[in-house]
C-alpha cells in the first residue's frame, strides 16, 4: 500500500514507523520547515528522543505530492488544524482514497466531531478513523498496543485493519464512528477531572469512580446522539479513558491536578505551556448535553471549576454527596 | 443501627470505622486474641499504620455475644475462611439480621460465589453484598469512595445504603448479586495478566487493552451464569479493576510483575509472602468457562503461565496476535 501521513507530530511519526515496519511506502507531510529538515537530515524528532527513522521513509513539504497516488492518507494534525488542513487537502483529494483521522476533538462553535468537518471540506471522502489507548511513545517502541479502525463499512475498516495490524499493534474493527470519536474527545473531561481529584489528595477510589461514572455519562451523551453504547465500552472509550486518566504525561489530567492544588484554569494552562484540550471540550459537552437534555454531572462540576471559578474541593464532594442512586449504566 | 463486623482484617476495620462515624452501634468480631488486645488496648491495627480507633467501637472474642441483637452483620473475613465462619455463625443467626458479604472468591471444588456459600451454611440467610473500587487504605482515611450494595431485593439494598453511605462514601443500589461477586472475584486473574505485562516491561497502552478486553471476558461469562451486564460496566466490575490493576499494593499484581520478570509461580508466591487469590480464581475461572462454554483468552493464558510453564512473553504476545477481530462487547 502507499500511504501519506499528514501530520508529523509524535502521533503521527509513531503511525509512520508502524506503516513502514508493515511495509508500505511511507510520505510523512510538514508544514513546518525545522522540524521536516530534523527528520530528513537526522531521521529523528524532538520529542521522540532516541528514536532513528528508517531512510526508506520519505518526507514532504508539497501537499499535493504527498498525496499523490496513496491509498491511505492518515490525518494527524492537532484537532485544531483538521479544518483547516483538510481544506488544503481537497483539490488534491482522488475519490478512491480513504482519509484515516486520528485526532480527537470537538469543534466548539459548530458542535463537529473531526469528521463531519473533514466532510464539510471534502465532500463524499471516504472517512475513517484509527483510536485507542495508545501513547505514541509506546507505539513508536513496539509497545504492545491495541485499537479500533472505525469506518462506515466494515469493507473499509477490515482494509484499515490489515494495514495498520502487526505483531504489536492489534487492531479491531467497528462502524461506530461517532461513538469512537466521542469517546475519544470527551475523556480529557474526564481526565481534567481526575487530575483534580489527584490534585486533592485523594486516591485510587475516587479515581476510579470518577472513571466508571465518567464513562457512564459520556455514553448516555453518545446513545442520545446514534452512537452505540458498545463503543463505549470499547478501547476507544473506557480503554482510553483509563490510560489517559493513569497517565503522567497527560496534560489534562496534569491541569486538573493544578488546579486541586490551587491554580487557577489560567494559570494551570500557563503552566502546562501547551493545548489543554479537555478545557474546550468541556464546554462542548456542556453544550451537546444541554442540546441533548442528558444529565452529565461530571462534565457540569468540571465546567463550574473552569469557568465559574467553583472551588475544586467543593466540585468533587458534590460527586460524592448527590442523592441516593440505583447503579444505572444505561445498557 | 446496631452492627457487627465480622472479621478485623484492613477491610473489616476500615468499615467498622465508617459505621460508627456513621452513628451505629459497632462490635468487631475476631477470632485472634493478639488482635483484639492491641485493638481494645491500643486502639491501633498493625496493617492501619496511623490510625486510632474510636473509644467507642467495641472488640469482641465472643461470636455470639457479637451478633446479639445486631440488625446488620458484615462478614469480612478472607474468602478462604468465608464458609467456616459462616458455619460458626449458623447458630447465632436471627432471622430478621441482614448478613453483608464484604469479601471476593469463588470456592474451587464448588465452584460457589461467597453468598452460596454462605447460604449453604446458613439457611434462608438474609445475604447481601457490598463491594466497589475501595482500598481499605483509602477509606479508613476518609478518602472519597463509592461502592455498590447489592441485595435480592431494592429495599435490602436501600437498608444497606443508607447504612453506609456518608459525605465520603457514596453506596449505589443494585440487585444483580452474582454480577457483583463475580466481577469481584475474577478481576485478580486479569490483574495478574496486568502484571506480567507490566514485569515485561510492556507499557500503559497494553494495560489499558488487557483490563478493556478483561472485563468483556469477565462479563461474557457472567452473562451465561445469568448476571446483568450492567454490573460489570460498573463499579464494582470495571471500577475495582481498574483500581486493583493501578495499584502497587495488589499482591495479584505484584505477583504477575514477578513472573513477568522470570520467576516461576512458586517464587513469586514465596516473594509476595500472602495469599494470591487470583492464582485460585484462574482455576475457577477456567473450570466456569469449560463449564459454560465461554472463549475467555486472558483466562486461558494466565493459568498457562501459570500452571504449565508457558513463557509469559509468549502469553502475552498470544493475545496480540490472536485473529483479527470485530470489536464486540457482547452487550
Amino acid at each position: 500500500m502507499k500511504t501519506a501521513v499528514i501530520g508529523s507530530g509524535t502521533w503521527g511519526m509513531a503511525l509512520a514507523r508502524l506503516l513502514f515496519d508493515n511495509g508500505h511506502e511511507v510520505k510523512v507531510w510538514s508544514a513546518i520547515e525545522s522540524e521536516l529538515k530534523e527528520l530528513r537530515e537526522k531521521r529523528t524528532h524532538k520529542n521522540l528522543p532516541g528514536i532513528i527513522f528508517d531512510e526508506g521513509i520519505v518526507f514532504e513539504g508539497n501537499l499535493e505530492k504527498a498525496m499523490e497516488n496513496a491509498d491511505i492518507c492518515v490525518l494527524s494534525v492537532p484537532s485544531i488544524f483538521t479544518r483547516a488542513t483538510a481544506k488544503k487537502m481537497a483539490p488534491f483529494y482522488k475519490e478512491d482514497q480513504i482519509i484515516v483521522n486520528v485526532a480527537k476533538g470537538i469543534e466548539e462553535n459548530t458542535l463537529e466531531i473531526l469528521t463531519e468537518q473533514i466532510l464539510d471540506e471534502i465532500k463524499n471522502a471516504n472517512v475513517a478513523v484509527l483510536s485507542g489507548p495508545s501513547h505514541a511513545e509506546e507505539v513508536v517502541r513496539l509497545l504492545p498496543t491495541t485499537c479500533v479502525a472505525g469506518a462506515k463499512d466494515m469493507e473499509t475498516a477490515k482494509l484499515i485493519q490489515s494495514t495498520f495490524m502487526s505483531p504489536v499493534f492489534r487492531v479491531y474493527t467497528s462502524t461506530d464512528m461517532l461513538g469512537i470519536e466521542l469517546g475519544g474527545s470527551l475523556k480529557n473531561v474526564i481526565a481534567l477531572a481526575a487530575g483534580i481529584s489527584d490534585g486533592l489528595g485523594y486516591g485510587d477510589n475516587a479515581k476510579a469512580a470518577l472513571i466508571t461514572r465518567g464513562i457512564v455519562e459520556i455514553s448516555r451523551l453518545g446513545i442520545a446522539m446514534g452512537a452505540n453504547i458498545e463503543t463505549f465500552y470499547g478501547l476507544s472509550g473506557i480503554g482510553d479513558l483509563i490510560v489517559t486518566c493513569a497517565s503522567k504525561h497527560s496534560r489534562n489530567r496534569k491541569a486538573g491536578m493544578l488546579m486541586g492544588q490551587g491554580m487557577s484554569m489560567d494559570e494551570a494552562m500557563k503552566e502546562v505551556a501547551m493545548v489543554v484540550e479537555g478545557v474546550y471540550s468541556a464546554k462542548a459537552a456542556k453544550a451537546l448535553a444541554n442540546k441533548y437534555n442528558i444529565c452529565m454531572p461530571i462534565v457540569d462540576e468540571v465546567n463550574a471549576v473552569l469557568f465559574e471559578n467553583k472551588d475544586p474541593k467543593q466540585a468533587v464532594d458534590a460527586l460524592m454527596l448527590r442523592d441516593k442512586a440505583v447503579e444505572k449504566i444505561g445498557i
